[in-house]
């Protein structure tokens, strides 16, 4: 029997199952836009309201990812690995785990989206590096892979077509936040990029797509159960996102704070945790590899400067104009400090990403443009004691910029009289 | 708080309730095609999936009714009357009610729609009828109704525009089948119209579009509910569509047979049975108006030619080069006879509207191109003494369409050997 958009819709209207050819089909179809926008809107509906079961979003992942071309990596030296977070605030991880895990003799290669709400996207953070290029070909992906081991790009019409139509399609239908839907999403992204090995972080808490740990719970087992079901080796992990991630959330203060931890520089306490989740999920990638001694290696890597060469060999071999080093970041404005002493129970990381998103640091809306040089710097986390007067937030920005971003952070730090416990960094691992 | 279709979206997803100047403001935009299709769709599946109340649909039928124009009545004779049938087999009594209830006094304005599937519409109906016009404009048909009290056009875009748009959506994305969606599309027309008072005639069986007494009763309650809320005066009658209505199920022998009707001809049995449905169903709406006495009014418009009269100055009106009453049938070409004797236990409405479809006359897509001409006579009814040999049904059409017809027509009578009670033709008033 071959393909029948009205009995496909009427199967997820009704609950029904799907079989595999028709889910192949879909996605085929709509990537290649011989589907109405109407009739596909419809069913993502309809699959918002009765979820594909497992089997069933396998099916669709395999088809999204078959929608278009697939990048051929055969003659790189293998592992293919990439890696993908969830998003959250002032989650640079990208920049940090992509070069380091390429100095560690893996091959990285990655499609990375557009952040849209209070998570940036790392093609955003990148953008404050002059010249640096998000637009390469599957050629110049292949190509740089095969010379230094790394490449990155935005999302491409090319690979996994069928995604950027359902995506696009979702954003607009109010059918974003179903998690077979974003597994598809993520998954056949991953498949169209050729990698085998997959390191995933679900991001949980008040920053975070996913609040709780339930949720992220869910979309971790679904991410990992499909991605092997779609023959992927893959390895999740679940972190915390309920105070910000380091120390900077904006864009160039981003990218500042990333080279800062390659370079090996004197890191606060805050740059410090992000740093040790690099170093966490560069660890687990490896061990997934196979590396004995894993944590050793990426230590190693970082000390003799292998990780800061790579990332400097992968800016440059997209186009920087400037060493990311060298990036220049004005003083900040502004300085919010802790009206009384206590300890902080709270950080949240909700409110720093509203506050750089009312600085112009993120969209509202997709055409809005963006302010890379905007952001602010977390200087506290949770469990620190705090002296009344002591500085919580540093604000970079004009003055309506902080003043706005001021209002928002008004009770982001939550301070009571008793201590309060350290909040783990990594919650679980799957 | 201005219309927001994110937010309405994601209400309706959630089976939230929406605000009535949001339905408003939906059912306008969408009418005026400012809404893009992709969106509109999303939220025909959710309502599809999460039903609106009653309130609510209240609200969208009020808001498609002014998505556009509303014809305006005044200065005709009140009332100004309409009747609306759900469509079944066989089913013309639109040609027999306006012209019926025009030559009793009233006003009657009607907007018709095409037919889809084995319910044949009344506009292809009157294209039997050479020269007949179905495309009034607003004007024409206000000017007709004011010179002799009744006027039919076919859908225009010029009212309720809104109910184009939702339609042409829902048939596309497997939302027909939702009540409060066919209640609103019904209803909005009908506002849209002008007219003040209703005649509905909701059809149950297997030749109609709601097969069992519950879902029909479900239709019927929520009309007669909108309605009254809405302002509209209606009264709501469940019909028999189990099986055929009449003799004749066609475009061209359907036509004949209501003015066969009109004309006080010497009708056969199943003849008879649809106009006696007639004068009930004028009955009921002249006494829904105030007559007292109404049957008796009905039955001398008809005896004293007042009716007949009145629907030939109706075609002709709507420019008909040729009179209903000169219309040239051919003799049917085959007849299918009974294999046993006994009593006819169900004559399928759905088996006598399949055939038509096979032969040409209705449509399986809305773009095919229906046959006038061809039919099916349906000659015993339920509860008739069956005899060996005689003939259920003669069949109008070429050799193929004949052969096909009579396939599907093997099993359409049942005939059982004891004794069958008819079918009441009314099965319900609301």
């Amino acid at each position: 029997m071959s393909f029948s958009i009205a009995h496909f819709l009427a199967e997820r209207r009704d609950g029904a199952v799907h079989r595999r050819e028709d889910l192949l089909d879909f996605a085929r179809l709509a990537g290649s836009k011989e589907l109405p926008d109407y009739q596909i809107s419809a069913w993502l509906m309809a699959a918002y309201l009765n979820p594909l079961s497992l089997e069933e979003t396998v099916g669709l992942t395999l088809g999204m990812a078959e929608s278009g071309e697939r990048l051929d990596l055969a003659g790189l030296p293998k592992p293919w690995v990439d890696k993908h977070s969830t998003g959250g605030v002032g989650d640079k991880t990208t920049l940090v785990l992509l070069p380091l895990l390429a100095a560690c003799g893996l091959t990285m290669v990655k499609m990375s989206g557009r952040g849209l709400g209070i998570t940036g996207g790392t093609i955003d953070k990148l953008a404050s590096i002059p010249g640096f290029r998000t637009d390469l070909s599957s050629q110049e992906m292949i190509e740089q892979a095969s010379r230094i081991g790394l490449a990155l790009t935005g999302q491409t019409p090319a690979l996994a077509p069928a995604d950027g139509v359902l995506y696009g399609l979702r954003d607009v239908t109010q059918t974003v936040a179903s998690i077979p839907l974003i597994v598809s999403s993520i998954l056949s992204k991953k498949i169209a990029g050729g990698a085998e090995v997959i390191g995933l972080d679900v991001k949980c808490g008040s920053g975070a797509f996913m609040p709780t740990a339930e949720a992220a719970e869910e979309l971790a087992t679904w991410l990992s159960k499909v991605g092997k079901a779609c023959g992927l080796s893959l390895h999740v992990t679940i972190t915390d996102m309920d105070q910000p991630l380091g120390q900077a959330a904006g864009n160039l203060i981003e990218v500042r704070e990333a080279f800062r931890v390659l370079s090996r520089q004197a890191l606060s306490p805050n740059e410090k945790r992000f740093e040790n989740l690099c170093i966490e999920l560069a660890t687990e990638t490896l061990e997934a590899v196979g590396q004995h001694d894993a944590k050793a290696v990426v230590e190693k890597a970082l000390d003799e400067g292998k990780a800061l060469e790579k990332a400097l060999e992968w800016t440059t071999g997209q186009g920087a104009t400037t060493s990311p080093l060298d990036l220049s970041v004005a003083e900040p404005r502004q300085t919010i400090t802790a009206n009384q002493s206590g300890y902080a129970q709270q950080v949240s990381a909700l409110r720093v990403g509203e506050a750089v998103l009312e600085m112009g640091g993120g969209r509202k809306k997709k055409t809005d443009v963006i302010d890379l040089t905007v952001g602010v710097e977390t200087l506290v986390q949770v469990g620190d004691k705090i002296d009344a007067g002591q500085a919580l937030f540093h604000l970079h920005g004009n003055a309506d910029q902080c003043a706005a971003a001021a209002a928002v952070l008004q009770d982001a730090v939550t301070v009571v009289q008793t201590p309060v416990e350290p909040r783990p960094l990594i919650l679980k691992r799957l």
